[in-house]
């Protein structure tokens, strides 16, 4: 029986093209107000936290809406770096996955989709339960980006250690060596500040899945694949790539690199090309992650390495926000946060491949925070869709196709 | 710095819960239309596809929006049985899942995570590497499915034969022996009927990650973790279970299996409850692949086997809607597609934890559709979220905190 089928057989209903505009949940967790450059993470304004807090007092806040106490803060440290060691399995496919030099979000993907061989609560459903869930996955993923960086490297993995913060131990098992204690805070106020953001599209993935009343890994595997993509943002690389490239310029053509930024702006912009690091989709004032990012920036280089790079980044965006206010007067271009996240990354030795895997272990505390609070809501994301395809086709033999 | 924030800083919207009623995506893979009870795959009425395409047929229908003819058909067999194997990395982690006992759903999502180890095209972004993606995914999953379940049960996996249709062949890895020809014909009439419905959770999941520009090992292996949770639909156990229960009270009793129905349902309807199997939130006067699926259940017992069950789950299935319709008139309770498809996936000697994973062999091909689709979009989904929480609050230090 072949039925006939009408195209639109249900009441016409705007697209929501990649849901723009549309509020597809509640949250506790993080707002994010790009008209006034606001970014708020359960109540406290970024700039309250991002320099002060260590990031474990940030995965709190997340997981319970409240700064520890101290008992609870050490509780909590505890639990992490008793998390910290990865499963054999886990081990074993990191090493296949670097054989093969695959890119470092897909071994982290692969190498978090494992630990769910090693759950610390074998099916218990209790929020308590998923608490520590969120706890093993949080305290592991760095484990998995550092040994997996340094397998691809040819070197051996660096084993955790206990005694140390969660951002002082993930650079010591980066490099091997315990960090500057100027370095293990600047890359904790970098994790603090990139935690959570709104309903990014990684954090959606997580809550879209979670939903389905499915189990906690497999939400946040399913974010860490989201995040790889290129469209998702957060690619702090190219920001930075300009001041090198100015720099290597200015030493060439002998001219100053001001002089060498002010071209290139100049240039950029007559072909309608855009300069990375400045401009925000959401941000129309100023991205409150860039301040937070500055100032560490600034402390960082200051206090733990002086190679001259911050102040030609300073110079490169004092020349850049000059011209680009002079090009586009009124737009209102600011420096965003790739920009400064550069500085800070590349200041703490991480190279390029590191940055995405870097921002995953700050971000999983935003995932493990929305997942749980979803995990509350109960309700299951089905939205529809317009059917745009073919209709009433008739069944033809394969022998008669063409 | 202490900024204060404000609650509401932007135009309020309602808030789309679980995204009900939000058109998400266009899409040409297929339309539910529940008033008027059909299902549309690429332009066919269901009806026109399941009982007579193979199950290569439909996932080139759903890959290239048109029915393959014979050369066309033939290359896709030969190419989906060339990658039926898996990568040793991949049997290694699922001998190591099955030493936990993991379920079923798990080692699925894990063992396709790995299937990236093994991509036919690395590096390649085109579509038609993307395709290729497509296929080896495609023809794995019933492999890593049909050995996990063999490593469960402790038997030695099965090697895939290249000489058996997909749907065969399927059955062929679990069982060891090749598959009655209508056997094979009812596994792919199900594989045919479920193969895609619309924006359900696990198909907007695979939607959402690759709108990223991330890769497709990454929206499906999300996409798997979705199909896991309980509240994504297609848990046909219980309708099947319902008949077990009530044959085996009718021989303890002495009644016959239609009392004991009728019993039943008086009993289940005065307490609130819902009889498994009947009814569906979408389709409100029939669900179209329940009708295919009866038919496809009729065959395969007419033909295939004959121990009584189909009778019997027609006897209750008689009284259920007598009783349903005179105790809810005007409710039009059918029979849908969870009750047939447990007494076929039974009928094929498939046990329970089997059903979600053999739910997921159909499944991919929708995903992988929807994906190939979604990456000619380009648009990411990023929605917005409300925010409920704390406002304005101050950093204690930790020493202060009570």
């Amino acid at each position: 029986m072949i039925v006939g089928i009408k195209p639109v057989t249900e009441p016409a209903a705007a697209i929501a093209r990649g849901l723009e505009g549309v509020v597809a949940t509640e949250t506790r967790l993080s707002h994010v107000d790009g008209q006034a450059g606001e970014l708020t993470i359960a109540g406290f304004p970024l700039q309250a936290l991002a320099s002060r807090a260590t990031f474990e007092e940030m995965l709190f806040l997340l997981w319970h809406d409240r700064l520890p106490n101290a008992p609870e803060l050490s509780d909590l440290k505890a639990e992490l770096a008793a998390r910290r060691s990865l499963p054999a399995v886990t081990e074993t496919l990191l090493t296949e996955a670097a054989r093969q030099r695959l890119p470092g979000m897909d071994a982290l993907r692969l190498g978090a989709d494992t630990l769910s061989l090693a759950d610390p609560a074998p099916g218990d459903p209790s929020e308590s339960a998923n608490l520590k869930r969120a706890k093993a996955i949080a305290a592991a993923i760095p484990t998995i980006v550092a040994s997996y960086w340094r397998r691809l490297q040819g070197a051996a993995p660096v084993e955790p250690r206990p005694d140390l913060s969660h951002a002082g131990n993930y650079l010591y098992m980066l490099f091997g060596v315990e960090p500057h204690p100027e370095a293990a805070r600047g890359l904790e106020t970098y994790l603090n500040t990139v935690v959570d953001h709104g309903m990014n599209n990684s954090t959606f993935t997580a809550r879209v899945i979670i939903s389905s009343g499915t189990d906690i890994y497999s939400a946040v595997v399913g974010a860490i694949g989201a995040l790889k993509g290129p469209l998702h943002g957060g690619a702090p690389g190219p920001a930075l790539d300009m001041v090198f490239q100015l720099r290597q310029r200015a030493r060439q053509s002998g001219r100053s690199l001001e002089q060498e930024a002010e071209a290139h702006v100049r240039e950029v912009v007559a072909a309608d090309g855009r300069i990375m690091g400045f401009g925000h989709r959401i941000y129309k004032v100023r991205d409150p992650r860039a301040d937070v990012l500055g100032a560490a920036a600034e402390r960082l280089f200051q206090r733990a390495m002086d190679d001259g790079l911050y102040a030609d980044a300073q110079a490169v965006e004092r020349v850049v926000l000059r011209v680009l206010e002079e090009l586009k007067p009124g737009r209102n271009l600011r420096t965003n946060v790739e920009f400064y996240t550069a500085l800070i990354l590349h200041g703490l030795g991480l190279e390029l491949p590191l940055f995405t895997p870097t921002f995953a272990v700050a971000r999983v505390g935003g995932w493990t925070g929305h997942i749980l609070e979803q995990m509350r809501d109960g309700r299951i994301f089905r939205p529809r869709s317009a059917y745009v395809g073919g209709v009433s086709r008739q069944w033809v033999n394969l022998e008669d196709r063409s």
